[in-house]
Parts: structure tokens; sequence; C-alpha cells
């Protein structure tokens, strides 16, 4: 994967020459580059060291030989490489474990102590369901001489649904799928997630609390948040049943909500069932949460490979929200309009973060696809600028694309080709349009899992 | 006016030392540079000049011999200052005419020949409706012989209301209500204002058909696009009855359309009633439209005026767009997290456009109040930022503020006093909970109208 992480660059940079190939080429390269520094394997070398029989976690030392046995749990996306990085590092140390990731990346690392269980992302899945149970079951059996070592990245929340008493899986997969389409954030999401389940919001850190935990935290999440990231299985939570009714009455959902759903929460905020555990909670007495890596690492490395080809390029935030769609209008317009000192030369901007896409159409895409086409809707007519907009883990929405990257040209390809973008993103079929035009970037699962990035260039004006 | 623009300095800067107060100070003396930077004359200076009988309007040159009488219309907040400017330079040449400004300003310059009459703003009224009606009646007047000089600013859709048969005023008054309420844009709002009147979309160029017409437009709109400036009464128009009944549908305004809108677009529709006037009709030969100024010279004012005072300067956009409470929070992020190169300095960013406001609650406020609200929000507990939001024409909504600086120390003197932010914002008070913490800059009217101008900035770390 290291070499050639984009699998299609000769097609993304077909029918182009002179500053706009080196543009797209830029983009391409630097985003690549992003990636690859945020790889967790990259990550955890700088955090996470073995001298001798001390494990040094940043400032942090734990003495392997005060336990009987090291136990590996789980889940995320990413979780699978952060595996086999600490299992190079510990090797025999680790007694047994569990993880769980998507079902496409199951067989990539075979792993001789742990066992490695697919689910379903980003809507979970009995595989999913299952195999949570059995992590629940091997977390319970842990005791004052097992030190735990909890590998965490983004998905893990889907991947590990265990529904708590009455919600149904099936029920749980259909509020997920109505909150993927709401426009709901990730925040949020996890914020409801959390109040149906028997692992997440720190329920997990419970389930572990005679064991001593360290949980190595890979943040998708955008502001690193503890608690939202995989639904924070080992953080504290400092939300309330009452607040996950909010969000589901915020996005006209409430109402429609599987009854089983209901009948927990109302409880819930009846006091009859416990909330999440807060932060005095003795569970998390013995755990140690440390996040390994998040966004600002990927665009810090973007930042610093832009520099070094040369471009005036600002950082902006590894901090972005917002609907795609305006998000990739507004960027476009910034990259046609931004001037800085007397600079004249190439300009690029860098952001990070995940946006959101409101499905109102019956199309295809994802948010980085929505926010490169609309970016390329505000380009149009102007040459020498470009927007690449990728998912750091090459998964963009339910789609088999990492994102894209789109120019001036793009809309007029697809008028040649009789489709017209806007129709396409009104209709959220941004992927249909992007695919027909050649500006889908193509990765697959790439290891890692940090947000989205976004990366523009203007090229000097001769 | 021109010195000590901003009222209220003391008040802005109380309580404030060290660096903190010179960010402030500095925002604050960078937005007054950039407001005096787009004074009607000032723009107008450079743009419309007189050699003998020779009038020179950019590249045009029109001798005021071949024409029996000079008169000026037009209608805008800023548009008793482009006529004072005119008659200085022409003099007695200007034979008649009419202009319709704010009630507030309608005594700030008394013209010799030409009148100057009171209009409701941001919601039209009869006085504005009588006038227009005399406006029309002299265009109506003008022949061959006759040089009009049009002059238009932002506000002039407001000033100018002659609905068209059988709108009603009172029927118009309530949907310009109903659309300020709505989120639409004023691109929107204009679109359906033009299709109920006698004087926009074209129609005045009509009137004016048998005269040669020069109109000088300050520009107020995002874009600067000619139909949508005032609702563009001496441009040709692209749009068509039915893209108003789209529009209202949008925001679900249609159904409650007071009638007599109702029957005259859905008559427009069935082509019972003449479209506005295109871009082929004659009436527009005759006709030479000139932007002397807009949104992005008072951006390039403030950025050199940012840059000088040592600030690593960021001109990001003069076409912002979007819901002000999105955009506030957002920007906030950019100034925290921006990065630059190896400049370790003090950053500034520099944005303009115009901002949206989707009025919820039942409090009082303005989009730049809201924006810097917003971003107080998110700057909490970040010391060495601050920003700023102001309309270039000194009213923010509804409001006798022209906007508002805010920063880490925002939110806790609101607190202090027993006020949340976030409720105030909720409810769209963003002027009740600024006004209360100090943090509202007051103008009063300007003299000028290009739209909003957000300024943020960042002092170095030491």
């Amino acid at each position: 994967m290291r070499r050639g992480l984009i699998k299609n660059v000769d097609e993304l940079l077909e029918g182009y020459s002179g500053p706009e190939r080196k543009l797209r080429e830029d983009l391409l390269s630097s985003a690549e580059k992003a990636i690859r520094a945020v790889q967790p394997d990259e990550l955890l070398r700088k955090k996470f060291r073995l001298k001798g029989n001390t494990l040094m976690v940043g400032d942090l030392k734990v003495e392997l030989t005060d336990f009987d046995e090291v136990v590996v749990l789980g889940a995320g996306k990413a979780t699978h490489v952060m595996c086999r990085y600490v299992e190079q590092l510990l090797g025999h140390r680790i007694t047994r474990g569990l993880i769980i990731v998507p079902h496409s990346v199951v067989n990539d690392y075979i792993s001789p102590n742990v066992k490695i269980r697919g689910g379903g992302h980003p809507v979970p899945d009995k595989e999913g369901y299952e195999a949570a149970k059995e992590l629940v079951e091997i977390a319970q059996s842990t005791g004052p001489k097992s030190l735990v070592l909890v590998l965490i990245s983004g998905g893990g929340s889907a991947l590990m649904p265990l529904p708590a008493e009455p919600v149904t899986l099936e029920d749980k997969v259909e509020i997920t799928k109505a909150l993927l389409k709401s426009g709901a954030t990730i925040d949020e999401m996890n914020l409801v997630r959390k109040h149906l389940s028997m692992v997440k919001g720190g329920w997990l850190a419970r389930h572990l609390s005679k064991a001593r935990t360290i949980s190595l935290i890979l943040s998708d999440v955008v502001g690193d948040k503890l608690e939202v990231i995989a639904s924070g299985p080992t953080s504290p939570d400092p939300t309330k049943y009452a607040d996950a009714v909010l969000v589901l009455k915020k996005y006209g959902l409430w109402g429609s909500s599987p009854l089983s759903i209901k009948v927990r929460l109302e409880r819930g905020m009846g006091g009859e069932l416990p909330e999440t555990p807060k932060p005095d909670d003795v569970a998390f007495s013995k755990v140690h949460n440390v996040i390994i890596g998040s966004c600002s690492d990927a665009c810090n490395a973007a930042f610093s490979a832009l520099t070094r080809l040369g471009y005036n390029t600002i950082y902006l935030t590894h901090r972005l929200k917002g609907e795609a769609r305006y998000v990739g209008q507004t960027l476009a317009k910034f990259i046609l309009d931004v001037k800085l000192g007397r600079t004249m030369g190439s300009t690029a901007l860098v952001l990070g973060g995940e946006t959101t896409v409101t499905v109102k159409g019956k199309g295809v895409g994802g948010r980085n696809q929505e926010l490169a086409l609309s970016a390329a809707i505000e380009l149009e007519g102007s040459k020498g600028c470009a927007c690449l907009s990728i998912g750091t883990d090459g998964l963009d929405g339910p789609t088999d694309a990492a994102g894209a990257i789109t120019d001036c040209w793009t809309l007029n390809k697809g008028r040649n080709a009789e489709y017209e973008a806007r129709a396409f993103l009104e209709d959220n079929d941004s992927y249909t349009f992007l695919k027909r035009v050649s500006c889908l970037i193509f990765t697959g699962p790439t290891g890692t899992n940090v947000g989205d990035l976004v990366l523009l260039g203007r090229f000097k004006r001769p």
C-alpha cells in the first residue's frame, strides 16, 4: 500500500499538461503523503514504545511484569493495522484478544493471538453484533492482573453494535440508517448510539473495571473528543438519555423511531436505567486514554508537502464542518480570490475535518465527492485552480471511491457527455457524475482513518 | 464623518491592554479605513470625471453639449452621497431629478436641482411608493436630448417600490417581510421583487428608452451582478415569472403569499403579461451601466491596512455567503488554527460578502452580530484572537448597530451578567447580548454600502 496509494493517477492526469497537470500532480501527491503520515504504525512508533519489559505510552510507564496477561481488544476501520504494530512490538507477550474490523479488510492481517472478526459499516450487522458480544465476554473475564490494550479507531461505533435491552439489532440498524441520511453530525449520531449500547459511552471501561486499561485511539472525529471517537467505549460520557431524545427530535426522527428505542430512552429519562458512566466513575481510575493521531497530523503533512513543492500554503483548519455542498462552493471562492502579502506565486489551502451531507435525492455519492463537485460548479470558467477532497480512510460514503479532484474543466467534460453537474448534485448523485468525467480518486481502504482532507491549489498566473 | 467613523471606540477598548488592546484597535481602524475607501466620492473620483464639456465615465466619453438637459434619478442607501459628488462636478448643468434615500438620511444633503425623498428600508413604505411614482413620471418625460444619470446603490430595491398591477403596496410589504425572515438570499429576494415591479428588472430602462442613460452603480451584492443590485432597474433581467414562483416555493412562502402576488405571477407564467426586458431589448441600446465600487474595494483597503500594521494578512474572499452563525463558527476556527509558512507573527483574515440569517427566534439582531456572536462562542477559552463583522452601510439588520467585535472574553462577560450567549443566539437575539457585553460597533449611516466586511486577527504568541 505504501507506494501508489492512489490507484488511478494516470486516469486523473490524462489530457492534462503544463502547469495544470503539475497542479493536479501536486495535490494528489500531497494527499498521498498526508495519508501515509497518519498510518497507525507511523503514529504508534512515536507514542507507543517498549524498552525491556517497560511499555512507554507517552509519559506513562507500565511494567509488563506486573501482569499475568496482555489482552488486545478493539474495533474500527484501522484497528487491524494498529493491532499489527502492537503485535510486532509485544509479540508473544500478547496472550489473547479480539478486534472487529470491516468485512472488506478482515483478511488483511492474520494475528497469531488476536482473533479478527468482521462487522458491517457504516450500517451495523449481525456479524458485528456477534463479535461485540464475544468482545464484551472477554472484557468481563479480565482481572487485576490483566493489562488490556484497547485499539480504537473511527468506525468502531458501527462495527461494535451491542444493543442494550430492549433495543434490537434491527431497530439499531434502522435508526443508524435514518441518522446517516438526516444530516446529523457524527457527534450527534454517536450521542444517540451510546444510549442504546452496552459497550459505548464508557460501558466497555465498566466491563474492564478490574483490569488495567490503555486505550490507543486514532481520532476520526472533528475536535478529537474522546467521548465521541467510536462513541467513546473507554471514556466517561457527559451526555444523558434526554440529550439523545433531543437529537432525534432535532432531525425529526423521534416520531418514527422504532418502539424499542423509544422505550429505552424514555425509561432512561425516567431514571429506571443507569446513565452512562460519568467522569467520577471508579471504572475510569485504571484507564489511560491516548490519542495517537488525528486529522491535524494529516493536515500538517499536507501543509509541509505543499510548502516543499513551492506553494504559498495556508493551513486553515483541521476542524472543518458543515454541509458539503456549501463548503465546496465557499472553498472554491477562497482559492479563486485568495491573496497573500505581495506573493504572486502558486497558492494552496489545506483543510481537514468532516463535512455532512443532508440526503434529499436518490443518487450515489459521498461528502468528499459532493464537496468537490460543488467546488467544480464554482470553479467553472476559471482556469488554474483545482480542489481535492478525500477521506483518509479511502472510503467516501457508501461508494468505492475515496474522494475526487475537480477543476474548471470538470463541468465542461460533463456537459460534453450530456451530464449536468447541478442536477446530479441536487439528486445527491455526485458519484455518477464524477465517475463519467474521470474525477474520482480510488485508493481502496488505506489502513487509517482520521477524517477528511481538502486541498485546493491555484498555480501562478503567467 | 471622515474622522471617528466608529463612535464608541473607547467603550470597545475599555478594560483591554497590551496586545489584546492593540489587536482590537487594529481591527477597528482597518475596518474604518475600508469603509472610507468605499465612500462614493472616493470611488467616483476615479471613474467619473469632467474635462471641459466632456464627461468621462471609465472609457466612455459623452459630450454634454449634445444634450438639452441632464437629469439625475436614483435610489439607494448611498445615493445622496453619490448625488452630492455628481452635483459638485456638474453643477448647474444638472437640470432636474429625484432620488430616493432612507428617511434617516433624507436631510443629509440638500441639492439645488435634485429632489430628495425618503422611503422605507428594508421594508418599503407609502412614502417610497409615492416617490417611486414620481421618479417614473420623470423618467417617462425624458427624450432624445436628455442625458440621464441613474445613481444606484444597495437598498434601492426597497426604497423604490412601485408594484405592478394587480399587486398592492401592502402585499409587497408583506412578501418582503416574509422573504427577509425566510433565509432567502438578496439575489432571490430581488428576483421575486423584479416580477412584481414597474421599475425593477430593467423596467426603468424601458421608461428611459428615448434618453441616453448612464447608470452609476455602487454594488452591495455578492458577485456584483448588475441585474441583482437594487433589483437592476437599468439592467436586462435573465429571470422569469416562473423563477419567482420557484423562490417562493423554495422557502415555503407560495401558499401563504398574498392573492395579488399569486395572481400576477400566475398571469405572467401564463403569458398574459410581458416578461422583464431581456438583453436584446432595444431599451438597453442607449444604457451604459458602470459599477463604481464593490465589496472587493473594501476588502482590498482592509487588506492593505492590516498588512501595513504588520499582520500576515490573508485575503480570503469578497464573495462570502452562508448562514451567519455557521460562518462565524467556521471563521473562528480558521483564525484559531491558521498557519502560514514559517511565519510566527500576527495573522489576520479578510473576508467580504453578505451572510444570511434564518430567523427562528424572536430577538433583535443582524447578520454581522450573529456572525460575531457565533465566533465568540468558538473563541471562548482561546486568548489572542478577535473577530470583527460590520455592515459597510453602518446598519446591521433592523438595529442601530453596524456590527460587532468579539473575542474570548465576550462570553465570559455575558456569563458574569447572567446572560448566556447560546440562548441569545438561538433566539436570534444577538443585539441584546452583545449590547450588554459592550461588543456592538456603532457608526450610524456611513454614506456607503458595499456589503459586509469580516476581519479576524490573532496576535503573535509571546
